[in-house]
């Protein structure tokens, strides 16, 4: 420590508030913004660069120097190039040796080279410490200090001192500093910055590849039909009313297909007498994307939610409300209120109503930063118990709403079913099922095997 | 450091990618769980077990040896057994000298113990250091892979460098350690997974008995009482009308229940003359449930305006609204539009609608990740002065809705008043002491109260 | 570290769970709050006094003595008296040199010293090691453990080991301690707990200047003008139905302000053909407001979409309606629907309902805990691509509604536009220069300059 202390002393900003010098190899954009910045939070900045030559680009108070000379004046050099000309770094492995390194480099596509850039940095200079930073940042954010996302700045490397140097630096620039450990995790943070929602993908395609085919079902229905044989040109459906009767379908389906896995792998154990094999791959993989799909079923429920309460405002609605009206003041007469009616439009409102809190509220918990106060415990019992509720509540008022037309032969055109009977094949299935495995006899067996029980240990790897 | 540094190097991932060996006690279900994933993360692992025969539920590529053997192997030695067997490693206390444990145990109960698990294997090896982490993971997510809640891992140790290694590894499982400082800490992290929300539990039940009374109070008063007198059957009101009473009623007494306490304090402090005495027990935990009332009150608050957004989508409104325009169509005459009406109509809707906006305000402000970005006075400053604005706006959105029935016989079915004007007694008594308590003449002394000064030394402690 | 690693375990909490003595300076109110917290946590406390008669305002279980007595008790000396009394200190430099000092001062002014009142500290006493702690945590929140907000403690300071023992009595305090690097990050820490939502101030002004001017453009067309010309008394319109013409307006201008500077960005490194010349600093001031006009612009968005749900509540409306029916019921007549009538209506919900959704998706995005999940990249597409398309929806939505009467001279009272005319100028301005943007003729040139390129390199710097 005496040795090592005294180093970061020396480094550290001392009492009469100077900080210790930065090198930056390379002059290119990233290179000049990061100095630029530095030289702003009062670092001296010292410029590694083939040609001496002062660049009017280059931040007025930077030095510029050979790579040696410059390396020779700081204890951390920043390796503002690319990777494919880190070789030319060999020669000056002497001078680098128990220098701090800081790899800043991205590359283009995901897992570009067998390593990562940072830990062939470390190959090729063994006798220095090899950091990974500041890839995660954008030389215009840096300049223009919109730096609105990734505060964050991930940081790498197998010394803990310099990772701390480097650290320091990251909070004098006013970012914020995130230990992923060694350099072995310097892979995963070159390739964070070339991702575009990964995990989004997959419930995207599926929402939006559902969406289409529930859009042209309803016009097909609703549109189409209607004007060949009941020559009424409806077409304005395709704004509002159809939208309408897709997202709530959508929202119902994906909220049961955040269920269906859980149920799949209770049956899987079930038949399999133990826990102790893997799932199938698809079935891995569809679980770890439950929150996405989650999400989005909870904003087709808020379109939903909206479409519905805005209906009111449509012309097409005023106009019906007023015909309904007309007809019965021209008759002359009053229709008494049908109780029945009021109970179940009143029931199928407030059950949808419940589900929506319930499903905003499993939205809400979802957030990082409340699922992170979260324990364990109380995830899984929103998650859990006050999402099967949402499940419930929301299928319950889908039944309720279309209950009536269920056995009814008009409401089969072209001998199709309406798309909210088919929206309830899902959710029914899984609580069905779900319901099945809540029974003792098939909860104790199941709770057995995921507590380390097998019936059949043959099965096991 | 010499020492240790050389240690730290020995073990931290070298550029040859090696990990350094982990050594797990106990062949357990989250034993296996937890040497499942750091094989997958790159760590030999090596098992201690009474019984060296190889398990086929242990993962392939560890081995299994005896405990002495085993933790000769490793500096990091995970200690998955129960508490009950930890006297037995006291005979291994010389090969776990110096060796960092992991204690990742945790218990049935809140503070089933007199120490945490954690302080107590420190008493039974004094030589080894002892680290508390892993424990509000669970096996089944660690092995499924779906950590969705508590991907922190708290970590607490009195040995700054075990608990390094220790979160390094933690890091390199994919998972956040969050450092609680030293081992004192183990009682906290370890009856942390063990609570369910116990923050909610008063707010929760005060406002399910409360829900409960006014439910039946408005049952009485709309459903029974019509039906006994008037003859009619509104039991539909059950489903929407009462719920969207209810709903209100409770946002607005929530409300007022939040700022109720910081009144009394203020009362309390006037009394007394000082400000160092303790409040009375009850005052304190109400005042440390204030975010959660209020949280729950928007909850209602929410409800209720989902719910008279949607009221005009409800058959029984449909009927009721075509009864009138038809009765003045049969009658042959137009109603002019009534002012004063329109007035007291619009104003109401503005003011809830302002209200609630505030309301939504005050949540957001109180998400974990929004209220730790601003500071004190901010803080304050939305919580106090732009929630009492919030109550302000609610009450007079309440009065103006109900404001003409106050003195109308009418309204008082059974000598009893409508639920909303019982609404109103905490929220006007909030609002009219906090009235008195901003007059200068109360205010001064109350500042200078607070900012230390006592009328009466003889009260304080 | 043999030293310093000894030391730290000295004051380490030990496994018979004492912890280190903790020496407070002054028994002013945050002093005792402090005193007080720390001895229910289990610090032994001294207090250091010019009187050491013990005062019945001290915690029962602390200690009281001179300044030099208490200091030799403790490692740790908390600094709770006033920066003008800092000089006392000079003649305990022996006494407190080599121990760690703890500042806790705040000012009442921004930026009212030169330097940092731990700085000063830190020059008066070159031989103690100065750590800035807890001065964002209120006195009061202390005591009465209501630490609703700032539960983080900023820490800075140059002395790792010093800092590291502060952090863990914050720690032990129940609080988050955040390390800010070095002493100089003192100034910011002062500053941070007198600043209140400085980002929000210039927004704020421009929406209520923006706001009122509004309020009485729609007053004066509305109201006056329907008084005088039409002697209408609409005077209830100022409670619902400005509020409501208002607020849509505020939202679109506030949106197309966000990408306005972006605009005006490109187009002057276009003009200039380099990015290396900083922007005017309007400009550079504009672009860092972005996200709070963008949040209240949503604020607004949001109330408008409740107002617009509410209005079917409205007696107005109401009255509206029924006069409509009734007309045509006395007129023996039913109008049939008009397509086109009902497409507008149809189109122009549906516009405003996706573009308030994506808005509403911007603003969780801009939430802390969600922009800090996300990459550059990802958050770029969010708040760029996604936040255009809102651009664009609210936009056509604003266009739809209104644009039948564009050419109508009745919609022009006073000769004056309606506001929704005034509120289209500047997204459509926005829209049709970023279309022009896009053309690859401009979009080229303008991407080699963000690359780096110049046009003409006499205009760098």
């Amino acid at each position: 420590m005496n040795k090592n202390s005294s180093n970061i002393m020396a480094l550290a900003p001392n009492t009469s508030n100077k900080r210790e010098t930065v090198c930056i190899f390379g002059t290119g954009d990233f290179g000049r913004a990061l100095g630029h910045k530095m030289i702003q939070s009062g670092y001296p900045v010292v410029y590694g660069s083939r040609s001496t030559q002062i660049s009017n680009l280059i931040p007025k108070d930077a030095e510029v120097l050979s790579h040696a000379e410059a390396a020779q004046k700081a204890a951390i050099i920043i390796i503002a190039i690319q990777r494919q000309h880190y070789n030319f770094l060999t020669p000056l492995a002497e001078i680098l040796h128990g220098k701090v390194l800081v790899d800043i480099s991205n590359n283009l596509k995901l897992n570009q080279y067998p390593e990562s850039n940072a830990e062939y940095l470390a190959q090729l200079l063994p006798g220095s410490k090899v950091v990974k930073a500041f890839n995660t940042v954008s030389a215009w954010a840096l300049q223009s200090g919109t730096l609105d996302a990734s505060r964050q700045v991930f940081v790498c490397g197998d010394d803990v001192e310099a990772k701390q140097m480097v650290m320091n630096i990251v909070r004098a620039l006013g970012l914020t500093p995130v230990d992923k450990g060694s350099l072995l995790a310097a892979q995963e943070i070159e390739n964070y910055p070339l991702q575009l929602f990964p995990m989004w993908k997959f419930p995207m395609f599926l929402s939006l590849g559902l969406t289409a085919f529930f859009f042209f079902y309803c016009l097909a229905l609703d549109v189409i039909y209607t004007y060949i044989y009941e020559n009424n040109n409806f077409s304005f459906f395709i704004a509002f009313t159809i939208p309408n009767r897709v997202c709530p379908v959508m929202a119902l389906i994906l909220l049961a297909l955040v269920y269906l896995p859980g149920i799949f792998a209770a049956i899987i154990q079930l038949y399999r007498g133990t826990k102790y094999r893997r799932f199938p791959n698809w079935l891995d993989k569809w679980m770890l994307c439950r929150k996405q799909l989650g999400l989005i079923g909870l904003a087709f429920a808020s379109l939903h939610a909206v479409f519905t309460l805005a209906s009111p405002l449509r012309a097409f609605v005023s106009w019906r409300t007023g015909k309904g009206i007309i007809a019965q003041a021209l008759n002359n007469k009053t229709e008494p209120l049908n109780t029945t009616t009021a109970w179940i439009s009143d029931s199928y409102l407030a059950l949808g109503i419940l589900g929506f809190f319930l499903f905003v509220l499993l939205g809400i918990t979802s957030l990082p930063s409340v699922s992170n106060n979260v324990n364990w415990r109380e995830f899984r019992f929103v998650q859990s118990k006050l999402g099967y509720l949402a499940l419930i509540l929301c299928t319950a008022h889908t039944l309720v709403y279309g209950g009536k037309w269920f056995l009814s032969p008009s409401a089969y055109k072209w001998y199709l079913p309406n798309i909210y009977m088919l929206s309830l094949v899902v959710p029914c299935a899984v609580l069905v099922v779900k319901f099945v495995l809540i029974f003792p006899c098939v909860d104790k067996p199941l709770t057995r095997i995921r507590q380390g029980w097998e019936r059949n240990p043959k099965y096991s790897e």
